[in-house]
């Protein structure tokens, strides 16, 4: 009760100096950690010390422990509402795939073979062809699409699917790098060239930076990738890169224009209005389980994750607080009044009354990252109060009338959205830099310190690219969509160089 | 115009007769159609024309489009609110299991060995151990259960999950047997084989029954399985078994009390508060898109699917009526205006604009099972109305005001849920028997038109069982929970029998 008295006591300056030098405390954390090369572990130390996720007995296949999947859950829905929305409509296509269909495309089977998993027995018996688990659907439903359009009429095609895939990984991480993982995967197929290109867009901007922007207040890029990145078998691959706290990128969702290369390998024709038989325009767009890894390692702090509250699986945590045995049930009648009340305007809310000090819960909410916390004590509840407590901000600790915590938490959720994601724009702004030499290049990405999203003239030829991979591990994350007009010269070779790129190292 | 004013005209008697008449011509159609063993074709017509599903290039699996899709998303959505209400949660667990799991428990490895997909290459390698991809995932649950579970503090354990799963089946059929399907499976810990078995009752009342009941309007008859039937594995199974069409039971979800057999193989073991470590309870359950094939054979006609409201895609299509040009504005006007207002009213509604005749899609909406179809023409628009028919019968057409329609709508959606469900029963009512010889017992089997569901006193026998099974093919499908008091004879070696059973063949 002191600590409350005393914040409550406080001037809103001297609040905000307090929040400014918690965040930058809790920044400082995480970019000691990253210099310190402990980063690593403190993601694997989080996401099992959270509950998200757990190892399973396949080598690089996690386990989604509950409160990792609530979350995904919440991503789904949000995601989903999204493309459904941009007038996308769900399906389900099978988890194998004959192993030749793979081969009909031949960027695509150099792409993924090294990767796949392989069923050669079923049913008791040898499999005459192998059936290869799903690395990606484009094969598969190429063939279906073939079937199924025959008509300019038909067009567009507009599926999606949620559905696990299988990428056999050497080293994996969990949610960054699984051998399986849970993803959306949309694929459509068009009249024109230009419809299609308009369909990558979209996606791009109205579905996944859209979802990122406000459903997990992260500041990713949207850009093109270069020849060497784009997805095997794309005509061109649009990314969302996000700048994760230890100054790397991570391809958060990527939206490919396939051109014609599948319509023309599995035959998607159709009849046009002028009577003429064409091939079709094609795309695909995923987004993974991945984005959890990327939400922990833009948002958690020195205390453990950071919710993004419009996402989160508890938005926020009720603590009862009790001394003499003869306090609980007042505390008990306020805490059940105020998790009614929080339910009723639709918040997430859950109660903790296990049989643990306060001070152990509130660590362990904060490890879980639960944007919300109140506190509930026998003079709270003889006074009609709660103590509201911002996940972000702890000392903006404020006393709250139980009548008025609904509508009072609804705004601190979304204030924490808010600053979510000015923290993360912040940090990424400080993270990049506009080079003037080669040299600067280098030491800024050998610097773990310093380490982020580098911009610059880049030439356009990809021999440049590979030598600036070979020589300092960062490549060319994406020619970002919003981009200084005019030409330079390239900041590897010194050519003239008419393409903006932004180069990292990246997960 | 014609028809639907001599609709309108008809006394309510004789609207009730022809609809009595129209449902026993339906229902005599599927009768035909069973007599003549036709079933099966009108079966798949219906799924591959109303666009359900779709054969796949891998033999056994299936696509499922997007009309099938959207029933399966709305039934789990209704079926995970339900299984979330009793207290689980949702979780992943992999795809892969390794080989060695499913061999630690006998009868299981016994049960699933024959039928499991293998891998046994990934990422370009031999695999030293195959992994199999998951038929069901007590084994690997169970593995990490143990894990998790150390205390009677954390227990009852209770997870869900949706995921796809693999059965090589020899001889498959669209949502009824394929060799991938979709489901929920849930496995739950617990700390008492009493707390195991109220659990295993629980899924099979408040969830499965209850979603049967009020989403599907089916009438399954919920019972326990007798041991040649049930789970590899499981102490006890209890199944929810519903009478198709032609006279055929499909099991329609089990839940399964394991008893200690899968906490003995994978060391599930707690101290419990006396401090002594014991051996845990653990329970299984799951549904599938089986149901969905279910739902087309309990409640499909001579016209195609009958899709229960509460699940349906789409609830309520408009169909526009026009001729001359200049009447198009009109009609599109009054089209906007009622699917905004049942839109808003939470109904999910369609307008469909294609350029066909109003019968051919007429035709197709009563395919395709949509609950209630509005009809509006100009004169329609121009009176501020709106024909409605119903589905469940369409001599039941009136006319509604535009102003009332998504009222009507809705009372109408509950009215053929209603219609659906007590036509279900009346047809299982009509086709269950309580016999009194073993040769009339055979008579009804061998009969196509009169096939169904026979109650019986059983000895408990299974060699009887089994006789029973090669020499009319029926099977136990369950022994009902409601049940006739007493005892009798068996009806099959005539001697003494206290176990009431519900005999039948099966898909």
């Amino acid at each position: 009760m002191a600590n409350q008295k005393k914040a409550a006591g406080e001037t809103k300056e001297a609040k905000a100096t307090k929040a400014a030098a918690e965040a930058s405390d809790a920044s400082k954390f995480v970019e000691d950690l990253a210099e310190k090369d402990d980063f690593s572990q403190w993601y694997l130390d989080l996401v099992y010390k959270a509950e998200l996720a757990d190892e399973s007995p396949v080598r690089g296949c996690m386990v989604i422990r509950p409160y990792g999947y609530a979350l995904w859950e919440n991503m789904q829905r949000a995601m989903d509402a999204r493309i459904k929305a941009t007038g996308h409509e769900n399906a389900y296509f099978p988890l194998f795939i004959p192993g030749g269909f793979l081969e009909r495309e031949a960027e695509h089977v150099e792409g993924f073979a090294p990767e796949v998993a392989v069923v050669t027995r079923a049913g008791g018996e040898e499999l005459t062809e192998p059936l290869v688990v799903r690395p990606t659907s484009e094969t598969v439903i190429g063939h279906l699409y073939a079937k199924w359009v025959q008509s300019y009429r038909d067009l567009p095609l507009l599926y999606n699917q949620w559905c696990n895939v299988v990428r056999w990984e050497k080293r994996t991480r969990p949610f960054l790098r699984t051998s399986e993982f849970l993803w959306q995967e949309g694929h459509t197929v068009h009249r024109t060239e230009e419809e299609a290109e308009a369909e990558t867009l979209l996606i791009l901007n109205d579905v996944y930076q859209d979802f990122f922007l406000k459903e997990l207040a992260i500041p990713g890029i949207p850009g093109l990738k270069s020849e060497s990145q784009k997805f095997p078998g794309a005509l061109r691959t649009y990314t969302i890169e996000s700048l994760m706290g230890d100054g790397k990128a991570l391809q958060s969702a990527t939206s490919h224009n396939l051109g014609q290369n599948f319509a023309r390998s599995f035959d998607i024709q159709f009849q046009d209005a002028d009577g003429v038989v064409k091939h079709a325009w094609t795309t695909s767009w995923g987004a993974s389980t991945r984005m959890i890894g990327g939400l922990i390692m833009v948002h958690g702090d020195s205390s453990g994750l950071r919710m993004p509250p419009r996402v989160a699986p508890v938005q926020a945590v009720i603590v009862p607080i009790w001394r003499k045995e003869e306090e609980r049930a007042a505390v008990a009648e306020a805490v059940g009044k105020v998790e009614a009340a929080l339910r009723a305007a639709g918040i997430r809310v859950k109660s903790d009354w296990r049989e643990e000090r306060p001070g152990f819960k509130y660590n362990d909410w904060e490890l879980r990252g639960v944007p919300v916390r109140l506190e509930i004590g026998p003079r709270d509840a003889q006074n009609g109060q709660v103590v509201l407590v911002p996940r972000t901000d702890r000392a903006a600790k404020e006393t709250v009338s139980q009548d008025g915590v609904a509508r009072r938490v609804q705004e601190v959720l979304e204030t924490i959205h808010t600053t979510l994601f000015e923290q993360a724009l912040a940090f990424r702004k400080s993270r990049t830099y506009q080079v003037s030499s080669y040299d600067e290049f280098r030491e800024i990405l050998a610097d773990r310190a310093r380490m982020g999203f580098i911009e610059a003239w880049w030439c356009g030829d990809g021999a440049c690219e590979a030598e600036i991979k070979a020589e300092t591990q960062a490549t060319i994350r994406c020619l970002p969509l919003e981009h200084p007009e005019g030409a330079g010269t390239c900041v590897h070779c010194g050519r003239a160089a008419g393409v903006w790129a932004i180069f990292a190292k990246a997960y």
